[in-house]
């Protein structure tokens, strides 16, 4: 399996490697940033490495001044925050393990004959200390550079220093090539096209809201189109092929992780552009975790249309226009969020959410007004069969149904009430009655289902008859009001999908709050009086 | 700023140094398992130093000979996945770059006097060329060391060669030494109390499950004793004070990003334990899909906990024993699913459903028996004062009155239809049949709001009145059916949380089927036939 892995490692390395210039042409065509960045890091190097080049008279500066070109392409990182704050970790490391093997340097030679087990002793505890504040996370995970640089320069140093004469000079010269080494790259990557994780961490933010609002308005749409989907986890099982709106909603979800490296960095980092100092950083946290709740509020306004229980679309209709338009505002609401912070303008905070307060409270009133209908309406009633694959009563058999391998029939099933009203479908009407769909054939019982795990041999035989005369038993405990009930099922998806629309609104209160804040604090500048598009 | 953090970053290092010994203890004495491991590595730098040790007359072997010591401490991770895949990224990226130096140093002499700018050619693309694949993401994350390390190893190669007679001892030497460190971590760390990747995963995941299990029956129960909790942004503002709950499904959406990681790791895993070669690793990222969307569901019905709008208890009485039930059902099916993965056994996939569909399918007839009830029942009565906080109607107002500055009263709005049936409301009746609430003092224009930015002038003294009139234009196109509605509105909330339980059995399937393929292709043994209580 390793062996397997390095080889189609390496082939891929290789594909990579040949198609390389065109790929590469091709991606920095599309984006220079990356190029961008690498050119710099390439420049700084270069820089360094003549120095060391032309010091070829002198070996042992040469080979420490190797560590400053080393120094400038690992403290490269994909932002400024992020190179600064590896960059300080490096020198931080540095510094202390070069004063701690000046320290051991110097006082082993005095242990005589102890000197070789302190120095065995040193280089323990130099080793145990830092893995285990690394991977004790009692430490900021940013410190955990700075950890494992402090053991591998202390190696390197003690080691050296060993039974040496000079014991001062190492330790200073590797740590002076590392400070030369950051302070150029530092120097240059300041200088040249700077990337800030701060402008970074905006923009994410701020695409966030503009992707809550097309899936949410996507969704309305689709609810009142009465398109269905399909199930989230057939879509998991093929991602790739997923649909638009899981992926949009993932990644909103998923940039959680991201917003929270991002403000490791961005404290590190100069004033630049808008971002001043003391910029209310903290508050991009507080924006996505609001704006993630109310993601999660959509991805169950999504569940709706992936629901094996649909709403008739009769019923959809009567409500479409409260619907889209509470959908369309909140919409709008995400959408002037998103524009507040692509122009740094604030907005009024009672303005944007009243249209969508009002149509909030529309939409309950037409729930309220059309009550009657939600119970009563006979929009669609599903026939015996399709109410089986409905019903998640019995999914496990819709689960038998992928299968293709079983059918099942309504059957008679033992002492069923029978007395209701009767479901209005005419074709269907001498089982309706009983409204019992039970495999004639057995086909539930576990020992002929490919596949699946035997049952313990003395419970098998009797399992599913047991379940189905518990079924029944509490069925007949409800009596005639049974035979309807199918019908109105539908009802209840749409009192959710609207219950939690209205949701929508109440939790966006916090949202817009949240970036309110933000605005003031991060001193956003007044509304563009010269567009009134929004 | 950068100072600032730099002296508190120090300053609080100081502390932990001071009382390193005593919490190190205590957290060795929790869990010992990060202190085995910095053993491990310690033990193992230490025996690699003794060689270096014993090398003193031969300067130039103990300088490469530290690299040995230097691998050793870098490839130790927190498991041996990743452990592994460090270490053979570091070998990889030592060996390309030797070869490239190796090149390098033969052909420069050859080019005469573009020596000099041939070298510092090569040090720009083995700059560029690896930051550009790093941070352009075309490659997989986990080769990402692989090309930092082909970076500074060809810096160093190339740049210690340049003019040299030798030119193939040190690449070969340092590529041998990196081995070695890399052969003796390895050894060490298989050998001695291996802390897997796939360990962690399994756990993590089997974990999952009972936190979902916890939370989802504490929802319900909570639901039905009519708690009501604070919104979740409150707790967002104040994180670590905030409730227990929303801590374990923030953690379950979150492993997410921590299951990937690991998923990188187990492929480079030897087999062990129960995970032989070939284990489907790939299936805990679809459970922990699957068992995701459960969650998201599970968060939605935490929302009801903590919406505005709440059914009155009476409702809530009226569905407790089969909600109850369901939530316990489905609470079952989770712990089942747990106890599976955690004992490495097979479940009867037909069975552990059947209860949960049976308890859905009963709430739906309970609902749907029960109808009338969630239409009529005038179980609670708002005053029209605390209608307008329950509705999200107004909103804004709310916020507001959290300033505890303004007040509002209830006035006479223009043109207010009022010949609704009027809320059964004695103490406010006479302004009831209005039903607006809209503040005497003007309190909601704009420009004495304390903290609000101004409005643009021309739209200011406007904007509120415009709101108005609109808001009752609406309100009276709805007629007499206004005044009714709020004491439903409650329903609403009920039938929302009914709709989700049920909805969650739908999902859990998907769940059972992916936990159910797993326990098949990771040939998990039967269920245990000795215990009968679950």
């Amino acid at each position: 399996r390793l062996d397997q892995r390095v080889t189609a490692g390496l082939a891929a390395w290789f594909t990579q490697l040949v198609q390389f210039p065109i790929t590469a042409y091709l991606r920095v065509k599309g984006d220079p940033s990356t190029a961008i960045l690498a050119c710099k890091v390439g420049v700084s190097c270069c820089l360094m490495s003549v120095l060391v080049m032309f010091e070829e008279d002198y070996p042992e500066i040469k080979g420490l001044a190797l560590w400053a070109v080393i120094t400038i392409a690992l403290v490269y990182e994909a932002n400024i925050g992020a190179s600064l704050s590896k960059g300080l970790n490096r020198v931080t490391g540095t510094f202390l393990a070069g004063a701690l093997a000046v320290f051991v340097n110097h006082v082993g030679p005095l242990m005589g004959p102890f000197h070789f087990y302190f120095v065995l002793l040193s280089i323990f505890v130099v080793t145990w200390v830092p893995v285990f504040l690394r991977f004790g996370s009692s430490l900021k995970e940013h410190w955990n550079y700075a950890l494992s640089m402090a053991t591998i320069t202390a190696h390197l140093l003690i080691l050296s220093g060993y039974k040496k004469q000079e014991k001062l000079k190492m330790p200073v010269a590797r740590f002076l090539m590392i400070v030369l080494g950051f302070l150029v790259a530092a120097f240059v990557n300041l200088l040249v096209k700077p990337k800030y994780a701060g402008n970074t961490l905006h923009k994410l933010v701020t695409k966030n809201f503009k992707t809550a609002a097309d899936i949410l308005e996507q969704c309305v749409e689709s609810y009142l189109k009465g398109t269905e989907l399909e199930p989230v986890p057939d879509i998991l099982a093929g991602r790739m092929g997923g649909d638009e709106v899981h992926r949009m909603y993932d990644e909103i979800v998923m940039s959680d992780t991201e917003v929270d490296k991002l403000m490791n960095f961005v404290s590190w980092e100069p004033c630049h552009g808008r971002f001043f100092r003391g910029y209310p950083w903290g508050l991009y946290g507080d924006i996505t975790d609001n704006l993630r709740y109310t993601v999660y509020t959509i991805i169950a306004l999504d569940g709706c249309l992936r629901a094996e229980i649909q709403a008739p679309q009769v019923l959809r209709d009567i409500f479409a226009n409260e619907m889209r338009e509470l959908g369309q505002e909140v919409g709008k609401v995400l959408r002037i969020l998103h524009q507040s912070l692509n122009e740094f303008r604030t907005f009024a905070i009672s303005d944007i959410l009243q249209q969508a307060e009002v149509s909030a409270l529309l939409l309950q009133m037409r729930l309220h007004d059309n009550a009657h209908r939600l119970l009563m309406e006979r929009a669609r009633t599903p026939s015996v069969d399709e109410f089986w694959k409905l019903a998640p009563g019995l999914q496990y058999q819709a689960v038998e149904e992928r299968t293709e391998r079983h059918r099942y029939r309504p059957v008679e099933p033992p002492g069923a009430a029978g007395d209701g009203p009767g479901v209005e479908n005419g074709s269907d009407n001498g089982t309706s009655e009983t409204a019992g769909v039970l495999p004639e054939d057995g086909s539930l019982s576990e020992d002929d289902r490919p596949g699946l795990p035997k049952r313990p041999g003395d419970e098998s035989p009797n399992a599913q008859a047991a379940w189905q005369r518990e079924f029944f038993l509490r069925r007949d405990s409800l009596g005639r009001n049974w035979d309807g009930t199918l019908e109105r099922i539908g009802a209840m998806s749409l009192v959710k999908f609207s219950s939690l629309l209205i949701e929508l609104v109440a939790g966006l209160k916090f949202v817009v709050e949240s970036v309110d804040m933000l605005s003031k604090q991060a001193r956003f500048e007044g509304p563009d009086l010269s567009g009134d598009d929004w």
